[in-house]
């Protein structure tokens, strides 16, 4: 059975995202163009990533902070290619405690102007290196279209930002990173991902190069998941970031930013979801288990306690549904909801001394003996549900990764369906123009390590240089 | 022995209070006018105050969100006292994207605007209430003079609203709030405070009334720490918010909001430091104990590193000072940092078979044998730390409240020494401001259920109407 007020995925992808945001309350438009208000549902899923990602980051020695949210002019330009790219779509503070401003005041679209700035002031010598810095902010970005947790004018993320006293020590960062990410993908979410660099083109305006991770949602559209940027000298040389290096030199210090925003829970529901709602991966999950006793009865309302009461106690984030709606629909809303697990508790399970366990991933019912241990058997069961979850990302993001050995097999592809498209390239600008009149193909990233397969660039036929994965992106 | 690099409190508390946000390295002036920096030390405890005070709210069923940062100036002039109130010290974002805005968008100062618009779109019976929300965001309000965490233009804070069908529930979550705050203050930050209800002239813009708790700093000066607004349909008729009850009738709904800011990491230091630095109370220190070995010493090292594990392993967060500056350094610089406990292990203790256990709060040393249970010993020290901090500034607070019956009193006790003056008053305005001459006495709050102990307004003698706290402020 299918929840009717979900449009089907099959039918119109976007239309059942929008369906999925809305019914399961995750998030709601605000009066405010291209601002979304994260609701409840929504926001507990940012503070798991919080509490998840971020225990990771604190783990390898980054530390949280805050710094402001506006930035002044002058320090803004200082970086000209960071200017270049973010200039235009900043937002301006011209007036404060109604007074026109002398220097107007741009709201932070990312920090590391701010930060450079910062380090410039408390960096002297290697011994004060590395500082590994962190904030969990908004940022904005004057964006013409928007879609909730997709793209929107004001989004939620971390930027992690750094800076080291050897170009090797900063580099190693930028890596590790990227590893963090993939694990917070993989193992927290459940959603598989490839990882690589940008091109030229495609990289963060100011770094030395981007590396990134990318995720493919259920139909076929690639989607930008975290990057992780390596700037080399250039902000520090911008902004006047230097010490004195072992050698009793003066030096210019190496830095790396990086950065994953709250567009991830775009990715949770685009790869893991269904028609009925929202697929939560059980390790972000807010809540693990909801208890729902069918009909009214005392018997009922009393195993409903004991088992929340036995799951909190283990640990396992739960709660009994009290509203007054039907089973059916507490059934529905679970689900739509995507809670990993229901517990169902009715009356002829219970003098058969049984319980219904669901599992939202297969919608699977398992009548279970009230006897055994069910905080370890939810626990095993919630790891299963995690396994499914990733296998199944993975087995269609293999199902829908094709190689293209040039334009016209690259055409066939992205007729029959969007994914990710294996295809040399020799490294011009021009090759990857060319790529995006095939359906909007634009390069995810170069596969480091993988020698090019055909030899032959996808677009142009000259000799290749890179292994490169292509999509099209939200 | 004193911290040379700070101020003597006694000599002059503003350039002390200044010493110990710079060297504990809790915030750093940033480049951007009236904005911080919270550096990790001072992020790191309002961390801690949102896992502590957030977990209070969300024990009892408050839901976070995230609102945007951004409010139109329509929606903003909705609400007549608000914007009266608020529109003359808010920052106005006129251009986005390089285009002039057709209209201009204010960063919020507050959120009262943001929430009654969504309320307005989702209640709609009174089964949909209560709504009770939270956000931990930062706000703008144009400050002309900023000192750290006391005031600055952008600020940290938690702002609740909540949405009722009654007038009673409203009043009562209002009520409930404040004693939640003064539970976190009192048995989370070991700040005793006062509580009460804001004069007509000092309560919150659009509200009906609003309660605070006030504490009492070092010096007398007493720190607004938070407040709980009522504000009746105010809010719900400005912003159309009705709803059917339970009679079938639409009905305006009732609302409240409250909030506290990371000034009260102003009011942490202001209470609890001393001539050597911070002293964080322990229910809120990121890190319980230091420890330090002393000398170079394989022996030495190794027990480091042993007590570090047990206490892990205890959930007593720690940590072994491992820099390359000499003990005496690291034991001053727990100190500055106000780390409750510090551990000195040495070679003629360990030969001894102890260890030297450090309680930041009175500086005394206790030989304590290795062999004893230190995880549980500890516990016990923290328990008595926490005690003793509230102690002595309840205790403070006794020494620095007054009674003054008339203004030639308040003028004698304000001449000698600042702090909490209780005074009877009539309730005219004119009286408030009367008594503001007298070096800025301003009204804390009146005290709810106490009776006027002279019957005569200190102001002007007529008959009173209240029992009022006075002070200056920060």
């Amino acid at each position: 059975m299918k929840n009717k007020a979900i449009t089907s995925r099959d039918v119109d992808f976007a239309q059942w995202y929008t369906d999925v945001v809305r019914i399961a309350r995750l998030a709601a438009y605000s009066n405010v163009k291209g601002c979304i208000i994260m609701e409840p549902n929504g926001y507990a899923i940012w503070e798991e990533v919080q509490n998840k990602l971020g225990g990771m980051l604190k783990a390898t020695g980054h530390q949280n902070v805050a710094f402001p949210l506006l930035i002044p002019e002058n320090l803004l330009n200082k970086e000209k290619e960071l200017v270049k790219g973010f200039a235009p779509e900043v937002a301006w503070v011209t007036v404060g405690g109604q007074n026109e401003l002398k220097e107007k005041l741009c709201i932070r679209p990312t920090s590391e102007t701010l930060f450079s700035d910062y380090f410039s002031q408390v960096v002297k010598t290697h011994k004060d290196l590395p500082l590994k810095y962190n904030q969990w902010c908004s940022v904005m970005r004057w964006e013409k279209e928007t879609r909730p947790f997709l793209r929107s004018r004001e989004f939620f993320w971390q930027e992690g930002h750094t800076v080291h006293a050897t170009a090797a020590e900063a580099e190693k960062e930028t890596y590790d990173i990227l590893d963090i990410y993939k694990a917070f993908f993989e193992d927290v979410l459940a959603i598989p991902v490839i990882l690589g660099r940008k091109t030229e083109s495609e990289k963060f305006a100011g770094a030395d190069y981007t590396l990134t991770i990318e995720a493919l949602m259920y139909n076929g559209v690639s989607l930008q998941s975290a990057t992780s940027h390596y700037f080399g000298q250039r902000f520090s040389e911008a902004y006047n970031i230097r010490f004195l290096n072992i050698n009793h030199e003066m030096e210019y210090a190496y830095q790396t930013s990086w950065g994953m925003s709250n567009r991830i829970i775009g990715a949770i529901i685009m790869v893991h979801g269904d028609d009925n709602g929202l697929i939560l991966p059980p390790h972000i999950a807010p809540t693990k288990a909801v208890i729902v006793g069918i009909g009214e009865d005392e018997a009922v309302a009393k195993a409903a306690e004991e088992i929340e009461a036995l799951l909190k106690a283990a640990g396992i984030t739960c709660y009994v549904d009290r509203t007054e709606k039907s089973a059916g629909y507490k059934f529905a809303q679970s689900e739509v909801n995507g809670i990993p697990i229901r517990i169902e508790i009715g009356n002829r399970d219970l003098n058969a001394n049984k319980i219904t366990v669901a599992r939202r991933d297969t919608r699977e019912k398992i009548a279970v003996d009230r006897n055994i241990d069910l905080p370890a058997y939810l626990t095993d069961l919630l790891g299963d549900i995690h396994k499914n979850l990733y296998e199944r990302a993975r087995e269609r993001m293999r199902r829908l990764t094709f190689a293209a050995r040039n334009k016209a097999e690259a055409e066939a592809i992205m007729a029959k369906q969007a994914g990710f498209v294996k295809g040399d390239w020799c490294g011009k600008r021009e090759c990857e123009e060319e790529m995006k009149t095939i359906g909007g193909l634009k390069s995810r990233c170069i596969l480091e390590g993988v020698a090019p397969e055909t030899g032959k660039c996808v677009a142009c036929g000259e000799e290749a240089r890179h292994a490169v994965v292509w999509g099209i992106q939200y």
